[in-house]
């Protein structure tokens, strides 16, 4: 059994989906895994991980501003608003998407459907340091 | 370790839930697993799979209007409509639930509590053919 | 290959935000745990799982409040009413939310980031008897 660790910084700059499936898929092949899990998981509450469609932007655009009405950065509708208009909306972004994902790898392939890639969802204005762990377990 | 790899295929007919607890289970038994983590992860992002009560039917119906409500088939809310006005909705809804689940086996149970079921929640109108990969992880 | 299941229960008394971070690093520590990954699973479809800010008690107010309100409890809305008021709302906010973590363990140390805690995030009006699986795998 084979276990190696990475931490990914992502360098973001406001509400936006980063990629960075190209980021994990260099590290796969440069460690040669065979088959096991590849468990992600974000170090932050403000910011999310979601595999999405990788085709048209098109739904990037709409499912920032879909998540934006459902979270509106209203303080009047908060209690914890001393971080900032975006911080507790960002916080409720993160709940309803997901903080951990874990992939499978089979043969040495990271097993995403033909139309999906891995984005870091950022929920704040400004930017931030995101750092996304990177765990493989397997052979 | 043992690792085994397994592509359930589900033909789907429409927005609904879809459940494949058995033939999941069935598969563990062929395999006669012992202890590990199942990692489920459907190779789509308009289609989800979600842990739900599989008691009462009326769950289920009440999900699906609960999600068609949220995230509207209304071209006029979306820049992304060309595939179709259950298309970005159907990305939304995924986004909102899950891509992948990681459950557990220990003495070749599956540990699920005794209402919950394993179901792909379609999100497209029209016939479609998902594919679950199952991964196993364990002895 | 080292394998080892607990099963935490949590006794929860209404719509809250339970935190069970030090339990379970209570166990990694007993067992002495070096690396791997942790599955965290909820036998039940009414309450989830979420890692969210440990920080300032107001994030968890504002959560609650916002599910409340995105899946109200009004049976005018819903099928499914004969388990109470809160029971279809329950079900609802699991969807939006998670049934299952996975965690990554490094020499020892479960991986969180600074403000990150572990919570079970109870829907339901009345007390419950909760069941958090907690599965490792790794050595």
């Amino acid at each position: 059994m084979i276990q190696e660790f990475y931490n990914l910084q992502v360098d973001t700059n406001g509400q936006k989906l980063y990629e960075f499936t190209d980021q994990t898929i260099e590290w796969i092949n440069k460690h040669n895994f065979k088959n096991g899990m590849l468990n992600l998981s974000i170090q932050h509450t403000s910011a999310s991980l979601i595999v999405q469609e990788n085709a048209d932007p098109d739904v990037q655009t709409d499912l920032i501003n879909y998540f934006d009405k459902l979270a509106p950065m209203d303080d009047k509708l908060y209690v914890h608003t001393t971080e900032g208009k975006d911080d507790m909306p960002a916080h409720i972004k993160s709940a309803l998407t997901n903080n951990q994902i874990s992939l499978s790898i089979r043969e040495g392939v990271l097993l995403l459907g033909t139309w999906q890639g891995i984005y870091l969802f950022e929920h704040r204005l400004h930017s931030q340091k995101r750092r996304i762990i990177h765990h493989f377990i397997g052979d």
